[in-house]
């Protein structure tokens, strides 16, 4: 939410890729035989590679991991350390998810205890040491009782310390501007690390790993610095009060962790593919270590992050998540020896009738949700269009000085936004010394084995401000004892006969809490609710305010148009620029690329035919030329280049020839003019592809690149199609 | 298991498809744009249909409900009722999902009770009323205790009921028999049945419901006569005591119902694609009804079912598999009020160090696992290929007896599979009845509250026949109890210090069960150990027995080879049967159609130029002509064939024209020559395609369809590619 100027200017790196060619090839064929490779034996250093904020080609990539795997199998046969490095090579896949799911489970633990102990000190300090929080500060001291567990002398509110008083207005008047000040040191620093060493570390990173997963290429997004400073300013945001989860950063994290971790293995390092699956598996890490919920983290990464899941990731997603949950639950930051951030026991089951109750907290629950997206994305597009986005810093202290302000008085409020969620979802026992248990005890005599009876007393809060979870387990608390208490004065009514006897335990308004908090997130009717509201999530609608190059696989395209609308050149547009296979020399090459910003070329038999043989990278070519000119004897610029496969022997005084078939891809993509739009953009989400060419009974026509499809999409929605900025 | 001539012989059907050519187009242009519509303005009946034991093309199946939802929201605007109509299309869905959770759910009730009150009539009858079994019959007695509740007068075994007596070896022998007896007649109702009313009800269906997700055609297979007969006859196998589940079949059961219901709605009756977005939703249905798991069916779904699984079925999966528990839940077949089968309450937290004892039994159970399928695909190979086939009704005769006799004698093989699995996953209380926990209890004097000390009694029972699951409970249980021994006699050793203080309860033999159990069906460490010995699941297996056309999205397609390598024509066969657009006549084409037996040819600018144009189907071109010849004046044999868009007035003399580019597919898969196969591979598995054609240089060149690349498949891994049957 805070963050602007993380990514630089577009004009500084779409200037390449403003017209319609593309970045990118196909095929695989790089690698693919040897009969291709007669000039390259070696690839030439920097060929097949990818420039920032440019979308790589999934075909390819996962055509080199093929060759890699079928290479190694192959070996595998001819010595025993070939056969090792064979089986080594087939676990280094559980191995990382092993060591992302132990580094981001002790990573959280990490942050969960330091931001506990934060937290607290803008309350108060130890005296035993100031390293303990107010929990383990007086579980050291043997004075308190079970009661008042949160009360022993060992612990001083900083009125105590500095003016030795605790109680009357001078004390809260120094509490409260302690807790203010340092909440205002928090959030500083917080801000000024991140805007000095890692502005990538700043946001939850959803969108932007969302992006990175689908393909694109952002680097140092998920480096080694934004990791360190993502984890520090982490700690630094949540303990200085603003109202912010750290469950979205949790997953930026475990990404990083993932991506940091891949270097370590050849097989994920080299391969952007590759790399993608272990961090869609990391995101699912990252949700079980926010949660404690493993298939929860498994089914978050699939609907909501990954954007190509292979199957078998599935279980190496759920394995990683396993083991990160039980890392926390070893370091034991809840301190009640549960994997669950929010545990929560019921004593009895929930009748059938609930569902009504239940699904009115799902109408709640979505409209709050789409009525947040829309308001979030306004406020962000006011602050990047006004001045208001010029003072980031002064912004976060202003908010973090209201809110502290603002939260101090109220207890609840006062306490981390996760402690007010877990106390909403407490069933009230007889132990309970929770304020929310506040009912009058009017059978305390009873023998202790039985609860309660429940007439209200006088003390439900209402009307906070905190984050949609807590929202929504506010609201379903509210509803929940509201149907407590209608059950428990008419429990006479039809409804509640048979189902309700008095004096027993038969609504859990801690459940409604957590069915509220469930409807906030994600839920069924909540789900109907805001996809009628608004189809778009939080996620989807950021990425399009940043103009990422991101293709929905979810989103139907349901237009009519065909591929030759969306192909250029469009009909008054200078022709496609092509290069042939066998008529031109050097110089002409280097001439077409410097007139031209085109990232592509397709390959044809000759300018009249115009019957397609594949397709070039302009990267590619540049490398290769220049590598050709200095290595390769008898280059210049009048030699003739040949993409064919076999060249005719060259007239003894002319120059040497330059064979660039091995560059070439010979299996590009082709889809004819005539094809809807709608089987277009599915192969190019299924395959993720990164341009096509388009073709009219056999002849090469044009050429539609991922870009070109996203602007033809904003287009069709009545959008800005110039929103599209990447490539 | 029992099945054998379920499909018709190979020959009759696939005669018009040995040869290279292929069934089916690519394209959806067929209904798509209004000018391609100029003759036939109605589309003729059939055109665009399968046939039976076909693979349906889902590219085109898509875009038919593309333009179906298009042209409802077009109309949406015009008038209030279409707004409606709009409305209601948009909820059918939905709707379809919730009756389909309550159809599956109450069949699934009623197959449970009948099964448990025909289980019980193998041993006796009540005499309140033969239709109550054995607990309800005892629970409407007022003479039983808590103790006994299994123990009442009215409940009459068989050998009181006729001769009067209940103890003594007499007695004992007619019980015997008459369990025999029962056993055999259910088993012969069943097998007669199936034989009789419907082949197509019998095994547990899985591989077939796979298959028919993947795209294929078996008419039938998932109707109302298969829904009926296999419900009855589930209930009669599984009285028996044949040792199945009734969980694979209670998919199948509920993809009938989807199946079924889907007839109700024209979106879903009409679209060969949209159905199977129903099908698997219901499959997950089933599951969730079989195990009481609404999350497990929606993850068995997506990892073993469904081939093509949009992310917007995983909400309606989970919806269906929701209403389904629930209802299953109001009927109640397990009288515990809980939704799951196999209900565990454990009341201590397992230690870390127990994963040592998971990990053997995920050993163990890969290794069974494995086993198990080697056994039964051998077992069915023989049965297929030996005389042993051919007689299914005493085969299964003979098993039932043999099964009656071995079970009867113990008690704990007696009762249902699924009861004896519930009862090795309990936990041991002092208020349990079951000879499971026989432990000696040296502390019965001590306060109710405590849970019995553990040293062992003498009947921990071993060595049973019966499925997967309980094999593995009964390994996990059995290793359980032995930790349990082990941490009770030896409380001492360092590894249980701190964890097992003497007489507190550490270790749960009902957890290790459990681990054992699910072990056996999927886990992590069985995953990989039974990788490793064979990574082919029991339902691939079972479908590659079968030959049908199943292309695996999981498994990894590691080969070097290039389409040209795979495609038809080979170099020594004769050149590929192509139509040109606008030199052939009637009787050209009708010739061809008669000489050549191909399901589809693709349609050049001329022989020459091979410059592809299109592609028709064999269907669609036959019954277009008939069509013409029929309805259109004009049209003789020697009529002029148009594909073009525009075609030339005839001369006055000469015969009418016939337009057919209306059932031509203007946007056909086409890939180059180099492209590797796996490329071609991933192509097809993820759009669905059933041919693509290949081209050189932009010249057509050949054709590959799924069969060819299946053949290709088996070739590669040393099968024999004439195993693949179907198209």
């Amino acid at each position: 939410m805070f963050c602007r100027d993380q990514l630089p200017e577009p004009n500084e790196w779409t200037q390449t890729v403003n017209g319609y060619a593309a970045h990118g090839g196909g095929g695989d064929v790089l690698n693919g035989g040897t009969k291709l490779m007669d000039l390259l034996d070696e690839p030439v250093p920097g060929v097949g590679t990818y420039e920032d904020f440019n979308t790589i080609d999934w075909v390819r990539e996962k055509s080199k991991d093929r060759d890699r795997h079928r290479e190694i199998t192959s070996k595998s046969k001819e010595s025993t350390w070939a056969l090792l490095h064979s089986v080594s090579d087939a676990f280094s896949g559980w191995l990382l998810m092993l060591l992302i799911g132990l580094m981001s489970g002790a990573l959280a633990g990490g942050i969960d205890i330091s931001a506990h102990w934060m937290t607290d000190l803008k309350e108060g300090v130890c005296l035993n040491g100031f390293w303990f929080n107010h929990e383990h500060c007086c579980w050291t001291s043997n004075e308190t009782t079970f009661q008042e567990r949160d009360k022993c002398p060992q612990w001083k509110s900083w009125a105590e310390l500095i003016i030795g008083q605790t109680e009357g207005a001078f004390a809260y008047i120094v509490n409260y501007l302690m807790y203010v000040c340092w909440a205002l040191l928090f959030s500083f620093l917080a801000v000024s690390l991140v805007r000095a060493f890692a502005p990538y570390a700043c946001g939850s990173g959803i969108p932007e790993i969302k992006t990175i997963l689908s393909g694109f290429i952002i680097r140092g997004y998920l480096g080694k610095w934004t990791l360190m400073i993502k984890t520090i300013t982490l700690v630094l945001a949540v303990s200085s009060g603003l109202s912010l989860g750290k469950e979205g950063p949790l997953v930026h994290v475990a990404c990083c962790c993932g991506n940091i971790l891949c270097h370590l293995f050849t097989k994920y390092r080299k391969n952007e593919a590759k790399r993608r699956e272990v961090l869609s598996a990391a995101a699912a890490v990252g949700v079980s270590v926010a949660f404690g919920a493993p298939i929860g983290g498994v089914l978050f990464s699939l609907e909501e992050v990954s954007y190509y899941f292979p199957l078998k990731t599935l279980w190496r997603s759920f394995f990683a998540a396993l083991v990160a949950a039980f890392t926390l639950r070893s370091i034991n930051p809840f301190g009640n020896s549960r994997l669950v951030l929010f545990y929560v026991e019921f004593h009895s089951p929930w009748h059938l009738l609930e569902l009504v109750p239940f699904i009115l907290l799902g109408i709640f629950g979505g409209i709050w949700g789409a009525l947040f997206i829309r308001a979030n994305i306004a406020w962000c597009r006011c602050r990047k269009t006004t001045r208001l986005g010029h003072y980031p810093v002064l912004e976060v202290l202003v908010v973090t000085a209201v809110t502290a302000i603002l939260a101090f008085p109220n207890d609840y409020t006062r306490t981390s936004t996760s402690e007010l969620i877990s106390e909403l979802f407490n069933d009230c026992g007889l132990l309970d010394s929770s304020k929310l248990c506040d009912y009058v005890n009017v059978n305390a005599s009873k023998s202790s084995n039985e609860l309660p009876d429940r007439p209200a007393g006088h003390n439900v809060p209402s009307g906070l401000f905190i984050p949609s979870m807590a929202v929504g387990a506010i609201a379903g608390r509210l509803l929940g004892v509201g149907m407590e208490q209608l059950a428990y004065h008419h429990h006479d009514w039809p409804i509640f006969k048979g189902w309700c006897s008095p004096g027993a335990d038969c609504i859990t308004p801690g459940l409604y809490a957590m069915v509220g908090a469930a409807a906030c997130l994600a839920a069924m009717t909540s789900k109907w609710v805001a996809d009628a509201l608004g189809r778009e999530g939080i996620y989807e609608a950021h990425i399009r305010l940043n103009g990422y190059p991101f293709l929905e696989a979810k989103e139907e395209f349901s237009h009519k148009t065909l591929a030759m609308d969306v192909m250029r050149p469009r009909r008054s547009d200078p022709p496609l620029s092509v290069l042939t296979q066998d008529s031109l020399t050097v110089e002409d090459v280097e001439a077409l690329i410097t007139e031209t910003s085109y990232s592509g070329f397709p390959v044809v038999v000759s300018h009249e035919s115009q019957r397609l043989v594949g397709f070039v990278l302009r990267r590619d070519l540049i490398i290769s030329i220049e590598n050709a000119r200095m290595r390769q004897d008898g280059i210049v610029s009048t030699s003739p280049i040949f993409f064919t496969e076999y060249t005719p022997p060259p007239p003894p005084s002319s120059p040497a020839t330059l064979k660039l078939r091995g560059i070439m891809d010979l299996s590009p993509f082709t889809v004819t003019d005539h094809t809807p739009m709608e089987i277009v953009v599915d192969i190019f989400r299924k395959l993720g592809l990164r341009q096509c060419l388009v073709t009219h009974n056999g002849r090469l026509l044009g050429i539609i690149t991922k870009k070109d499809i996203l602007k033809h999409m904003a287009q069709m929605a009545n959008r800005d199609p110039d929103s599209i900025l990447f490539n």
